[in-house]
């Protein structure tokens, strides 16, 4: 049976014992991260949360002791107390911030034993996720596991101080309730007190925070669990937190104040800085230059509009796109003139993704042009392409002829596919931009009406309210987004509070009243008592945590992830359950 | 349509203008609490979060702000431009904190209007728990409930800033999850993806947090949502809220102390003390001085034990109760010996309810003694019934002989009964008491087995770990509960980290092989590579709140809570859902 700490004190945290400690009695407890034997002595490396200080043990120390150190293994835990040395000269280990010292053992408990562990606690393995998973305990205790564990708990903790200065109260909003009008698929819990009937989890607090501001709680935020079932990609997780903010009271500016001010906090956690201000972009000029409303500003090749240039060319693939109400755009791959053709093939292939019919190019190599569509256009419209594009001889020009939408994304998608490949984003750089002036609408095709981009409760800009009836698809909105180096933070808006205002932009959506009733009556109901002005912003924490953390999986900011097939490894969640619990739910399995 | 803030600046909150504002121009927005007319002048009650400020409206302000003025009406949202003026003599009301001033109203936006509320916005309303509910962003705007609201956020800051302080990181924990071993009904998720499968909601992160110290988290904690399916009682909510915390390489009365200095500060937070060192406890002392192991120690009226005094009674009742390993125990009301016959009915009949068989009774009165039972009791026995109970004129001695445990929660039952009813109980008295050394087991008569007190990963007092195998029985364990004015505030205990030791326990509790890993399997293996000694506590907040707040709802500490019938008002949930909705999680309702 193990020992027992009993009344045995921690002095130190392993990674803290340093040369101030010297000849000083210390006391450490962890994990053995590593044994070795060496000239008749054993050296192990102890670890816990903090680091990892290296424990000496002597043949004459004692016998027993010494025995004792011979039966160490990995991981086992263990309580040593022991007296700080200098480490002699040549063994000083400057890696490690313990590595002036070491400690000379006096005595040893071992807490725990511990079977050989299945994965390396070490950073850098290649272990398969799904192992990693499997023992999450295990994984967790590995340096960068641990210290983005900690550095997950800094970051809420500033958030927390942060907003709690600026008077925002944390409210608890409730995980057992109804649909929300999000629109994603929702996770359901059967009521066993009312069979038939089902609670919803919900996909994010935005009911409930603006019925907070109808309360008159006037600044709220949360670090909310939401709650999202579709199938996984990437960097999605069936449930994921939300910081979640709204305040009252306030204008679209002042909420993206107290916003940077956040920013500036969390990021200086991650060494990152943020601009005194964020430069702010409206999403047309998002769109005309990258092609994207969350453009990633760390590098150039911007999307040049040809169409005047071309508008008259007899070459008609580029002159009846314009003249149909369509663009001709290019952007400039420079010093990529000489990409073999099966490159530029490739980024055909990959702009038709997208939609686009075509791509035409043209490459500046040192001694000729060469360009398929060269021999259509004239020397004038040549000309005016390459002084738009700002070409230069070694640079590859790659256009686009389509619809707007098309063009964009086509040529966004290319600038970033191009940039990856070729090194062209820098390390470390960070280039944040608020994204504003959003239409309040897009229009569905397959609906073959206008749809909310951000949701229906979103105020339009003062100036356009008159177009709500003229011309809807013109009015834009108090969204605004913050894109950092091309991934979207967060996102917000200041919401409509008047009746007759949120009438208008109902009616404008051909949403009936009865649907009104149906999916947010009771959000309306509560607008009839005095909604104050408000307003508010929600930022995904997970992707937060993972780009000041340096990694690029969600599943390492997370302590107990689930796959991408929504199931836990560990837990072996979900799992099947008893009949019984069904019977009680009122409930049963389709066969 | 309501008119916008636009670029008007907030300058002031309600509450806090005061006399050093006096001739300054002010901003202010809130609410219309109350407006009057008299004299020819408008005067408002402006409410925001922080209070009231009166608002002046004077016919010589010009005739449109007079008539604008003149629209008001409760509830209306409102911005107002002014200047800060002391009130006239005679007008100042020192009931509030801004009752020097009011403000002469220059310019006045009404930024929405608002029907007649169906609540009236103020404290003690006597509106029902049904339309509070329903309306809950009118009953947050109450000053009480948007206090508790304040408070909760100051609560939970504390709690984080204290934890942080000391070490503990704050992770989360999974909400989609499976079944946790705590014993009550679990909420279900139907998997889409694995149909036929369900996710449970945590009753608690007790495994999770377990898992966290495997993994060398060394301090967690979390203000944890869980989720319990119950009937519910009074003042239990289908999903609450936890501040649950764990540690490593610490000793039970390190988990105390670092408890002790968080309720020192949360407490505080409502001006409540608590000592330096919070009492302990045993829960043998406990039960008998009390008759329960949540003592209610702000009052007397301890059980006092006769069965030495009568075991050799011709009263054969209480003699035989002894001789069978009974006990005969009193309790004395003080000055209730002109009790009336019904009340000491009464109380035999309350008694009756934890199954014991009857109420003996001895009134002291002035002139004589009353007692049915007097005439089967020596005069030695009398004397040392009175003796033993300190008993004087005018007292009431009421004595149940059972076995320990119903004799226990019989007089400790009356015990509290007589003193709500007789107002023994004095108000903001806060008698704080741990309570240790636990029995790590109980017998559970219909199962004729042993079952785990707290959960079955309790650690065993280290001196009683060899009566494990001999008697287990009286096996003592390292849990403890902190108890304040009769009612558990938390509780937790330090947990096995050891194999061997586990079995052991596993095995007195009856639990096979195949159970424990059904039942706990993949915490049992994660025990195999290395476990700290390691234990924590768990705390209700919705409790501590209710205590600190000092209200005697549940429903008022948390902003949307449920009805007794687990649903919302508000919402409507649970509701019924789409068919579609069904069939894609591959689940059909029974008819």
């Amino acid at each position: 049976m193990g020992e027992t700490i009993k009344d045995l004190k921690r002095t130190h945290l392993c990674g803290e014992v340093s040369k101030k400690d010297n000849a000083n009695k210390v006391t450490i407890m962890g994990w053995v991260q590593k044994r070795r034997d060496h000239g008749g002595v054993i050296f192990t490396d102890i670890r816990d949360r903090s680091g990892i200080v290296q424990v000496v043990f002597n043949p004459d120390s004692g016998e027993e002791l010494f025995e004792k150190a011979d039966t160490l293994r990995s991981e086992y835990v263990v309580a040593i107390t022991g007296e700080v040395e200098p480490r002699p000269e040549g063994n000083v280990n400057s890696d490690l911030p313990t590595g002036e010292i070491e400690i000379k053992a006096e005595e040893l408990r071992v807490l725990d034993v511990a079977k050989t562990p299945p994965i390396q606690i070490e950073d850098n393995i290649d272990t398969g996720e799904d192992v990693r998973l499997k023992y999450r305990y295990l994984d967790l205790r590995r340096p960068k596991m641990t210290k983005l564990m900690g550095l997950r708990h800094d970051i809420t903790k500033t958030t927390r101080d942060y907003l709690d200065q600026n008077g925002f109260w944390e409210i608890e909003t409730p995980i057992l309730t109804k649909s929300s009008p999000e629109g994603a698929r929702d996770y359901l819990v059967p009521s066993r007190v009312n069979p038939g009937q089902f609670f919803a989890l919900p996909q994010s607090p935005q009911i409930f925070k603006q019925l907070l501001m109808v309360s008159g709680m006037e600044r709220y935020f949360q670090i909310a669990r939401c709650f999202r079932d579709e199938d996984l990609r990437a960097n999605r997780q069936p449930e994921f937190t939300q910081i979640d903010m709204e305040m009252s009271f306030v204008n679209q500016e002042e909420v993206m104040e107290i916003t940077e001010g956040l920013m500036k906090e969390l990021f200086a956690v991650g060494n990152i800085e943020v601009p005194e201000k964020i430069k702010r972009m409206s999403y047309q000029e998002a769109m005309d230059r990258f092609g994207t409303d969350k453009p990633d500003l760390r590098f150039g090749m911007e999307l040049k509009d040809l169409s005047d240039v071309v508008k008259d060319s007899e070459f008609n693939i580029f002159s009846g796109t314009v003249s149909n109400g369509g663009q001709v755009k290019g952007i400039n791959f420079k010093g990529g003139a000489d990409s073999p053709r099966s490159t530029i093939d490739a980024f055909e292939d990959y702009v038709k993704m997208f939609k686009a019919k075509g791509l035409a190019w043209m490459a500046l190599r040192e001694d000729q042009m060469k360009s398929p569509i060269a021999k259509f256009l004239s020397e004038t419209e040549i000309e005016g392409i390459k002084k738009t594009m700002e070409a230069e001889k070694g640079d590859l020009l790659l256009i686009v002829a389509d619809k707007p939408s098309v063009v964009a994304a086509a040529l966004g998608n290319l600038r970033l596919k191009i940039a990856k490949e070729n090194n062209l984003i820098p390390d470390e750089v960070y280039k944040f931009a608020w994204i504003v002036d959003f239409p309040l609408f897009e229009y569905d095709e397959a609906e073959n009406r206008l749809t909310a981009i951000h949701h229906p409760f979103t105020a339009p800009l003062e100036e356009d309210i008159e177009k709500l009836d003229t011309d809807p698809a013109s009015v834009k909105s108090k969204a605004y987004d913050l894109v950092l180096n091309g991934e979207e933070l967060g996102g917000g808006s200041i919401r409509i509070n008047n009746h007759q205002l949120q009438e208008k932009v109902f009616s404008a959506l051909s949403i009936s009243e009865k649907e009104q009733q149906e999916k947010f009556g009771y959000m309306l109901e509560a607008f009839d008592y005095g909604t104050p002005p408000h307003g508010g912003i929600a930022f995904g924490l997970d992707r937060l945590m993972m780009i000041i953390g340096r990694t690029d999986s969600i599943r390492d900011v997370i302590a107990f992830p689930k796959t991408q097939k929504a199931t836990s490894p560990l837990t072996n969640a979900p799992s099947e359950v008893d009949k019984k619990q069904l019977q009680e739910l009122g409930i049963s399995i389709r066969s």
